[in-house]
Formats: C-alpha cells, sequence, structure tokens
C-alpha cells in the first residue's frame, strides 16, 4: 500500500545499567548508561496509513501471523503514535504491525527494539524528518530509555553527556570496531512479578541507590576505555559488576524485587568457572530478569554456547553479535 | 578420668548479622548484631588432663567415633586452649573432643557453638571462673564473632552497646519469652570457594559496605523492639532485609564472594509464596552459605516443612528452635 514503512530496530544490551530515573514517564535517567546494539533481536515494524478508521496495533505471533495485540501492549503504542502525530501537526490513522524475531515472553527487553522502530516508522510517515538526535529523543518519549539507544548501531552511550540527561543517545564507535558476541542463556524463568518499569520505580526506595549513583561515572569511563582499547579484560569485571548490582538495588528495593532466577545463578557460577578452569574470556551481564548474557570473542563463541548448553536450566541459547543499527526497509508486514 | 569436663553449647542464628570486622583477628566487629540460640543444633566438648603429652584434638564423624581432627580444624583449636592457659597463669596439657550434633559439611556455621563449648570446658578444667561477661569475651577472643553469641540462651545481643564493641553479649529475652521455630532447608550447595572468614575479610571493599553500617542501628532497634512485643510480622521483614544485604554486601565485594546457590532462591521464592498464597508468616534468613533458614511460629512449623520437602533443591530439613543455652553435663566423650 502507497505511504506503507517499515523500519528494523536491534535490542541492545546495556555494559553500563540504565536503573531508576528523575523522570520515570518520560524516561530521563538519573546518569548515562552504555550499550551493544545487537544483530539478531530486533523488532520490526510496519505502518501503513488508514484513513477511514482510528489506529489500530497488530502483533506477529512465533509463526508469524499478525493479530490484533493485547491491551497491555497496544496501550503505550497507540499513546506513542498519537504523541508523535501531535508533533507533526497532524497525520493519518495509522494501522501498526510489529514483530519481534526472537522469542517472545523469553524475558528479552523489547521494548527497546519495538519503540525504536516504531518510532522511526511514524517519524517518516508523518513526514517528521528527524536529525539523529531528534530520532533517539523521540523514541525515549516513548517511556521506554532503553530506546533512545536502540536509534543507532555499535556501541552507544545515552545520553550522550551527564551535563543533560534529556539529550539524544550518541555512538561510542561502529560494530566494525570490535566484533563481541552475544550467547544468550534463556533459563527457566522464576515469576516475574515485578514489571521493569515497577522495578524503576521501586529503585530510588533501595538504601543502596544513591551510592550506586556515585559509582557509575567510574564505570562509565572505564567501560567507554575499555571499548576504545577493545581490551575485554577490561570491560568484563564491570559487566559483572553491573549486572549484580542492578538486582542487589533491586532486591534491597523496598518491596523488593527479585528477578534472578535459580537457573540465572547456575549460569553465573558456569561463566566464571570458564574463566577461571579454562581460561576462556567470557563475562556475563544480566538485565531485569533471569536470562543471562555471555559476552566473549569471536574464537570463544563455540565452546560458550557448548558450555550453556550442557546446562540443565538453560532452556535454550542465542547467539547475537554487535550489529549496525536500524534501517528502512521494503519488507513490510502490510 | 578425674578432671574430664564436658560443655555443651547451642549454634546461633543471626537475625542482625555480623559481617565485616574492625579486627578480624580479634573478631572486634563494626556493630552490635542480634541472635537467637538455637536448640538441637549444639556442638558437645569434652577436654581430659594429659599430663604427660602436649594436647591432642578429636572431632566425632557423623557416626560417633571419635579421630584425630583434620589440621585446619585442630589449629584454631590448640590456639585458643592455649590461649585460655595462659590466662589461666598455666595449666595441664588437653585431649579435647568435640561432636556436632548436626551435619558436618553442610554449611550450618560450628564455629560459634564448638568455641563456646571449648571455651566453657576449658574455663572449668583451668578454674578461671569467669563470669558471663567474661565468658562471652573468651569465647570471642578465639576469633569466632559469632562465639560470643553462643554462651548465652534465648535472643541475645554482641555486644551489648555499641559504644564498647570489644564487651560482652547480653541476653535480651530468654527462650520461654518466644517460641520461634527454625527450619532448616538444606540444598545443594554450590562450591563455597571463600571461607566465611575471607568473606568478612573481603567486606569492606564492598562499595555498599560503608553504607549498611549506617543502616544497623535502626534494624538493631527494629528487632529489639520486634522480640520485646513478639511481633514476627515486625520481625520479619528486617530478617530479610539483613539476609539478603549480607550477600548484597558479598557479591559487591572485590573480588566477589557467592554464597547462594540455586537451590537458595527456590527456597526464597517458596517462603515468600507461603506467605503471599498462604498467609503463613514464614520468614527466611541466610548466613554466609546456601542454606535457608525459614522462621516461623510453632503453629505453622508443619506447613512450613512439607513445603520445603517439597522442593527438588532442598536435600533435607532441620528442625530447630529457640534454645535455653549452654550448659555442663556429665556425658563425656572422653
Amino acid at each position: 500500500m502507497s505511504g506503507t514503512v517499515t523500519a528494523v530496530a536491534p535490542s541492545n544490551l546495556a555494559f553500563v545499567k540504565y536503573w531508576g530515573a528523575r523522570d520515570l514517564e518520560r524516561a530521563i535517567p538519573r546518569h548515562p548508561s552504555v550499550s551493544m546494539a545487537l544483530s539478531r533481536c530486533r523488532s520490526r515494524c510496519t505502518v501503513a496509513p488508514r484513513p477511514d478508521d482510528g489506529d489500530e496495533v497488530l502483533l506477529a505471533r512465533e509463526g508469524g501471523e499478525l493479530e490484533v495485540a493485547p491491551e497491555d501492549f497496544a496501550e503505550p503504542v497507540l499513546r506513542h503514535v498519537e504523541r508523535l502525530r501531535r508533533r507533526a501537526g497532524g497525520g493519518a490513522s495509522l494501522r501498526v504491525a510489529t514483530r519481534n524475531n526472537f522469542p517472545t515472553g523469553a524475558g528479552l527487553a523489547s521494548s527497546a527494539s519495538g519503540f525504536a522502530a516504531l518510532t522511526m516508522a511514524c517519524a517518516r510517515v508523518f513526514g517528521l524528518q528527524p536529525s539523529p538526535e531528534e530520532l533517539s529523543v523521540l523514541a525515549r518519549s516513548s517511556g521506554s530509555g532503553s530506546a533512545a539507544r536502540s536509534t543507532l548501531g555499535g556501541y552507544v552511550q545515552w545520553p550522550e553527556s551527564d551535563d543533560d540527561l534529556e539529550g539524544a543517545a550518541a555512538r561510542l564507535a561502529p560494530a566494525e570496531h570490535w566484533d563481541l558476541r552475544d550467547v544468550v542463556a534463556l533459563v527457566d524463568p522464576g515469576r516475574k512479578e515485578v514489571s521493569s518499569r515497577e522495578g524503576h520505580r521501586r529503585a530510588e526506595s533501595s538504601p543502596h541507590f544513591r551510592r550506586r549513583l556515585q559509582l557509575v561515572p567510574e564505570r562509565l569511563a572505564e567501560v567507554r576505555g575499555a571499548i576504545r582499547e577493545r581490551d575485554l579484560r577490561r570491560l568484563g569485571p564491570v559487566l559483572e559488576t553491573e549486572a549484580v548490582e542492578l538486582h542487589l538495588v533491586a532486591m534491597s528495593s523496598r518491596p523488593p524485587v527479585f528477578y534472578w532466577s535459580p537457573g540465572t545463578l547456575r549460569v553465573m557460577e558456569a561463566v566464571r568457572s570458564l574463566r577461571t578452569e579454562e581460561g576462556i574470556g567470557a563475562y556475563y551481564t544480566i538485565d531485569a530478569g533471569p536470562n543471562v548474557h555471555v559476552i566473549c570473542r569471536p574464537q570463544d563463541e563455540e565452546r560458550v554456547v557448548e558450555r550453556m548448553r550442557a546446562l540443565r536450566p538453560v532452556r535454550s541459547v542465542l547467539r547475537d553479535r554487535v550489529g549496525a543499527g536500524p534501517r528502512y526497509d521494503g519488507e513490510h508486514l502490510l
């Protein structure tokens, strides 16, 4: 259909985490975060004008068929479409279709890639023509802070400076700079009773949150230095410290938030033993869920995958790597 | 044999934890801790003069037979015997025999009960006649801080005041004051690669340790108030906060220390669901290891035991309760 636009945006994996916000509604963080754009975990979003009706949100099931999205998925999408239309000074009603090419419900963040792709598609269909910086800020305005990082490829910091926490993401290095692999160990989930959003909100109630804010600047500098020098031995310990600290803040929030499942600990232990017993440079990081991302060099990927597959609580293993970032293409869902 | 003395001392379970020390060698803590003496988990220690030879340390195996203790067990025992003999101005060489009536190697702290019983037995055989306060301080001088709490029964704070961190433990309430039960879920251990002693030492390197020190006074007050009022709903949340915070400090120490195993998380989750789904007042606490102590009222003990037994990673369940404290008796091991 004429006027149809499709954007594809990657998920991203935070090395220095975004947890707790100055303004949660607008996703204004307390400090910058740094991430790596992924290559295979991504969202595809097609928008098509629908002149005679209201907005509609469709979601692809695992088989690929589109169906009307459940309300908890559709509602923030509809609000973001409306926000972008207002920003453009008006525009047609839209049919919006989204497909994630990674298992939904696996606890992998899909809001970052989903809102980045939605923002790009809507921006074009509404004729907004944002600069890259404006695009990042528009994506963030969805309420998903990490979406601000998914509008860029390679290694990304958001916001660029801690002098302007409402600012855009900036690329630290392109994907070609450093070929890092991400072996994702999907584990038997515990009950995820608390959404990431609620976890963010509670973060401020942790007695350890303020201390974390003091610790982050040094980690940001360390991570940027490690990326610049392509030094995994320098990056790795910061990854693991950040991974654990997010959960320490969560578990000490009031009421406490527990995202780790028993399998999470098993994987962490296996990663440490890959290092100590086999000398393999593999390091874990963990988002607000039970799954573990294991970062390593290309030559170690096979061994890491093998080790993860051998662990009983690991249901499946995804292989991903640093990716080039979002794009528009012609493979429409509608 | 004439001159033979036997003392029995309980293990104890800390509600507010001792973690990190001002002086680790002498076990001078940074703040008071509060514990409950246990009833069934205890150590029996018999000492007998051995005039024609040097000191010797025997340890009972699970079957009960005594054998010469391995060096890592014997060495601190021998040093403590020598310390107490010097304090008494001299005395005979001793044969020392110890038996723990809870599974050794199960990761349950045996140094508290063991050193308390040893201190009592040696004090008597060397004619020291310490006051209760002196006894607590002598037990602590072994290097096991929690031994200072095991010289008393019921609910105990050590040291009594944070104005004198070298001071003795004091009883907050006798066992009869409040019949609390401790259901111990022994889980498949991960590798305990780091001793509690080394964990204590590393605690100071955690960026969250200083903050913890600021948080403890309020928790001490809360726990004392809850014990006074026999209010489990008030005690429980502090227990769980303290349990998690010890591990939070451990996991953020440098290098990090991980004591939880996958089963630990499974038990924690089950305890929370006993509360939320069945309305049972059960709360966990965890020492420097993977096992979980579930505190509850007598009328809920059966249901807690049943639930723990149904969990796959739980190898066995011990039932314990608040206990009356140490004593001398005539059932000698030698």
